[in-house]
């Protein structure tokens, strides 16, 4: 059979199945979230996550600096440890290298890679280095600690619970686009678009502070758009999700060159990717209270677009009326 | 520059000065040994260890079964733990997969992980799966557990240590050597080779036993080839080494190849690689005895090779007679 008939996330599901009882008893969680969740001493929970980025299918060297592509590498897997409420800790860096990278490629990936390191807190402590004939390959694996009783999990959403955002949505989709057609002289919003597909954050202390809080339920990261994470988290939780496109958050960036352009704000924003936000749950009867509370903490509110139900389906609406939508996120082999 | 100015080696060093100090206080060792090591709960450690195999580098789909590379993938990983004396616990595996990839390979490659996994009680909670254009990259990290006082490095050996190994070497050169240039009706001892390079094992129940020996001293795999490995040992224990090249230990099968090939058994010994058995130096005065408890223990001893020196260099002797050799292992992007 092909690859492509199961995609990659019924090959995902394939592979948990074969390995879902551990040897040993120390695994909380494996395959299936954003990090696999260790037992280690008492109490206290070890997040495990790697991710592998391949040129031509993840990145394209003409359209990121080496700095930019170290830096972000590192940063889609702080994402991840993010999306459980932990605080990275160390960072194991394979890289596959091609013969026309040079000393001051690699110079340049490393400088961006250690900013962001620095910038986390995070340690590289050990890796592997080879050449390869086509494609550069970067495979990270990232390690986070945090106490086990607040790791947030896809699973934990409950009917009626508030669907959150800690930004807006689909700027890096809408930045790659503009880097693939470029034009001369692009805007101060274009730029601003490009710099969020090229230099995205992880939302690090927010997903910390979250986690610590007992309003917040499933928590994850929106890495291949908000339509096809909200699925797995739905699905993991075994619930449904009604979704307002109106509340979605679009930036001025985004808004701003909608007039000149084919594609909707909002079909960017939940099937781009690539936004590296938190998606949360929040029961609802606390959300305003934890909205406000979060906002004192990092000057900006985070974004309600939705509700839990128990249709075990998603349906969008705008302004209160049903909309029928058929949107998908990025799904290898397929 | 280009890279193999620096070649592979010249550039972990030139990671490691970057990185060389953590910012978390539970690193206990970092770049450059066979494992990272964390501190974790009091006085236990945890090893980490990453590895990537690139198609057409480290391997060629003709040369090897699916079911053999998903094994070997997590052997050579796994080889990584043994090497510091742990228990491994955890595995994160990353595929990128080609479009000739079907789901029969990937159930073959599974099988012959799942079945490795099972063998040495390690559970695979995670990973990451993609597509690419050119070329299958298999990327692992598996985490160990052992005491901390255990952990054994590459730079505890002593002058006068004597340098051992535990299983021949340069089968697995051989017997690659040996699918390259394919004869029709191979003989049992070339068919034993080309199993040595397809179907290694991990030393992990032996590293296990050597960790908590005091006579052990230094530890590491024999993953490049003795010559190779055994440069890193001397230089990170900053002591030299003489070596008998007529005491390496070379199987019945690698003699009987001899007289038809034009490689010599002790140059592929040397600098053939993917042995995956344990290099260790042992306090001279109880290796016999150490040597006979391990005869006991695993029906099989150990072979003394050298002596650690204080000479900083490595010099090969033949029968007491020194000998110039300019031996080199495999050294990516040279």
């Amino acid at each position: 059979m092909e690859l492509k008939t199961l995609g990659e996330f019924g090959l995902i599901a394939s592979i948990q199945k074969r390995f879902e009882k551990p040897h040993s008893q120390n695994v909380v969680c494996g395959i299936g979230d954003d990090c696999a969740v260790l037992k280690v001493g008492f109490g206290h929970a070890q997040l495990l996550t790697t991710d592998t980025l391949v040129e031509n299918i993840h990145f394209q060297q003409a359209l990121i600096t080496p700095y930019q592509l170290g830096a972000k590498a590192l940063v889609a897997n702080l994402s991840d440890i993010a999306a459980m409420g932990g605080k990275p800790e160390v960072v194991l860096l394979s890289l596959s290298l091609t013969s026309d990278i040079d000393t001051d490629w690699l110079d340049g990936f490393l400088d961006g890679f250690q900013k962001t390191a620095t910038d986390y807190q995070v340690s590289l402590i050990g890796g592997d280095m080879c050449h390869t004939d086509k494609n550069i390959v970067i495979s990270i694996t990232v390690t986070g600690s945090m106490p086990l009783k607040h790791v947030r999990y896809r699973s934990m959403a409950k009917v009626g619970d508030a669907i959150c955002v800690t930004s807006t949505l689909g700027d890096a989709a809408a930045g790659l686009r503009k880097l693939r057609n470029p034009i001369p002289n692009p805007s101060f919003d274009i730029k601003t678009l490009i710099k969020a597909h090229q230099e995205p954050r992880a939302y690090v202390e927010e997903g910390r502070w979250l986690s610590k809080q007992k309003a917040v339920r499933a928590m994850m990261d929106v890495s291949d758009g908000l339509a096809s994470d909200l699925k797995h988290l739905t699905q993991q939780s075994q619930v449904g999700a009604n979704v307002r496109l109106d509340k979605i958050p679009l930036s001025k960036a985004l808004k701003a060159t909608m007039p000149f352009n084919q594609w909707s704000a909002e079909s960017l924003a939940l099937t781009g990717g690539e936004d590296y936000c938190l998606l949360f749950t929040v029961d609802a009867k606390h959300v305003d209270r934890l909205n406000k509370a979060y906002g004192k903490q990092f000057q900006q509110p985070f974004y309600v677009v939705g509700t839990m139900t128990d249709t075990k389906e998603i349906q969008y609406f705008l302004d209160d009326h049903p909309i029928d939508l058929d949107v998908q996120g990025y799904n290898h082999f397929v």
